[in-house]
């Protein structure tokens, strides 16, 4: 194994308090990778020798982005709805159907390139660890399906056969199939259950619906997450609160209660609210309140929640930059969202720092600091930086 | 000279009423150049023969984006007072003094690299037409240098010496610099003349002020542009009608008076609406109201208004993502306004459209629409494609 000494760093982001303001920043840094991890990071003044060296010559270094929300198993794509509903045509969330329809039909290569694709678009951004749900398969052979081949690319897998009720199934008995024969299926291939919360929404999942089927992925031994009052108010804040969920996805519609709770919880690990601003780009709907929860001392993640319906994005950048601009975050919020805190929401604690120890996961910024990752909206300055 | 056959094209967006929709789009299509110029378009079924072949494997294929409003001449950044502004420090405006200071004191050779830097990442997005002004400058030597830099760029140079009244001058004297001597020297080296006229900043100009600009730099034979109703009502939109502008630039706050001014004029040539929704995200500001114009019958154009200060991207497929998203454009809207729309505010006809005739300034999606553009935010997916 040789070491790796990256210089020329004109800042490093590393979230370790040894180093300076609420990113742990070093300027004029350096930092040594062993046998893929972190084994230094500090000013280049006083930097170790290594075996051998790649000099980033001024530009900036962050720890690669966590997307700890996606959806990258799929087939088709849904441009021609998308654009319909640009055009006045009302968004009915019927779509979900057709990207099922689309997907059961893939083959397992064909699934496997696509997501392969969108996995490399993606890390060409900066990205360096993805969290996968299924929930295009919605039947037990297809859940089980998704979440093998989502397991080829990342360890982090959520079983999401509670996306909605699939037409011409009673909802009973398609939450029956979903706690027993389903999860039993998915939950070798998973490390996490979701459900889509949202009791106002038809094809979606009530509180009580959406405690049976997080109790029932517990028992399974898998850890929990919540989509949960992105449409309207509803039970999935407080559920994810007392269910122990690593993390609230959505959450526009929080009432003060729902924000107390998550305050009181995050104190001792309460879940991350998981915010994906360019679903509300994407479908002109109003954006949530990240002020208001970190204000609370929220630990608020930035994730994309790539889909082929509500946002087709794997850009981890512009969640920074639509997080700056419209959910009125500061950057080191934005920056610090997109990266420990899309962490904390997979309770990993070796991505989305560069302390000493973590994994070797780097962002170069082709600037001289990470602000302009918010300062300058559509322009691919980010990218995955391999060494070692 | 070799004519080159494309193949391949998915989707081809012409502007051509002679194909179909809005956009004159067509399906499996390929189009020839011939002497860097479009010499067919149609189906690829019917395609004649060609000397040279690039296969675009099923990508769509539209006329290159034309940015008809930029201030890319300019050193240094401003990345620090972004990131303060958005922790809730209050924009002042006057960070423009800074750039100018750093502009004097940059030499052209720094200047020229930092600008085909800028330009080459424009390119990299898709951009084949630039407008670039003046205005970090400020007096007759550094106006009259910028000019003569962004010339070697482009031939859509904009001379923008009102763009502030710089601190420490009156602005009486100021004004008969820049309708004097300044407009002197920096005629030979620009086609158009712009003015930032929004009565209520300190530090820009009135109506009287600004028609004096506008009158100056027509009888010099430019052509005119005016920056106006950004921050608030004013007399800019009615001036840009009167004088014949070509464009009228930011629009933000139009009362009906303007709007049917500039509806009236619409039939007759003119000023199009140039919206910047960049700088509305970039500032948190409210953004433009796209469908007023458009149902009005005015047309309309995207640009970035690509500077260090209010917005610092040179992405034009973000543009049309923001003017989907926030300015409520449809897709069709968006992409006319971001080639046909941008090109008809520089009143050229050979660019932003890909009839017979127009220059072969191709830009590629990857991606078999270019409804991708708006459908997949931050996703770099397109580019110029060289051919011929
Ligand atoms: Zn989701
Ligand atoms: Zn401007």
């Amino acid at each position: 194994m040789t070491s790796h000494l990256v210089t020329g760093i004109a800042e490093l982001v590393t979230h370790d308090g040894r180093f300076a303001g609420p990113l742990g920043v070093v300027r004029d840094a350096a930092l040594v990778v062993d046998d893929g991890r972190v084994a230094w990071a500090g000013p280049s003044s006083s930097a170790p020798a290594a075996d051998a060296r790649t000099d980033v010559e001024g530009r900036a270094v962050l720890p690669g982005f966590v997307d700890s929300h996606t959806h990258l198993v799929f087939a088709g794509d849904r441009a021609d709805e998308f654009a319909a509903r640009m055009a006045g045509a009302r968004y009915t969330g019927g779509g979900i159907a057709r990207t099922v329809a689309a997907t059961r039909a893939a083959g397992d290569d064909a699934l496997r390139a696509h997501l392969a694709r969108l996995v490399a678009e993606a890390k060409a951004q900066g990205t360096t660890t993805l969290e996968i749900k299924s929930g295009y398969g919605l039947d037990v052979v297809h859940e089980e399906r998704l979440l093998r081949l989502a397991r080829e690319v990342t360890p982090e897998t959520t079983f999401l056969g509670a996306h909605v009720v699939p037409p011409g199934i009673d909802r009973n008995a398609y939450l029956a199939l979903v706690t027993g024969p389903m999860l039993a299926a998915c939950a070798p291939h998973a490390r996490w259950a979701d459900v889509f919360c949202e009791p106002g929404s038809p094809h979606a999942f009530d509180g009580d619906e959406s405690r049976a089927v997080l109790t029932a992925a517990a028992s399974a031994g898998l850890g929990l997450r919540v989509h949960a009052n992105q449409l309207g108010p509803g039970p999935g804040a407080l559920l994810a609160v007392e269910l122990g969920a690593a993390s609230l996805d959505h959450a526009t519609h929080l009432d003060d209660a729902d924000v107390t709770a998550l305050a009181d919880a995050a104190a001792h690990g309460g879940p991350v609210v998981t915010l994906m601003p360019g679903v509300e780009l994407s479908t002109r709907s109003p954006y949530p309140d990240a002020r208001r929860l970190l204000h609370a001392g929220i630990e608020v993640a930035l994730a994309t929640d790539c889909n082929p319906g509500t946002c087709y994005s794997t850009s981890m950048p512009l969640m920074i930059a639509l997080g700056v601009a419209h959910l009125r975050m500061t950057v080191e919020q934005a920056v610090r969202a997109a990266t420990l805190g899309g962490a904390r929401a997979l309770r990993r604690d070796d991505v989305g720092h560069l302390r000493v120890g973590a994994r070797a996961d780097l962002c170069v910024v082709d600037a001289p600091s990470v602000a302009h990752l918010a300062y300058r909206p559509g322009v691919p300055l980010a990218r995955t930086l391999d060494v070692g």
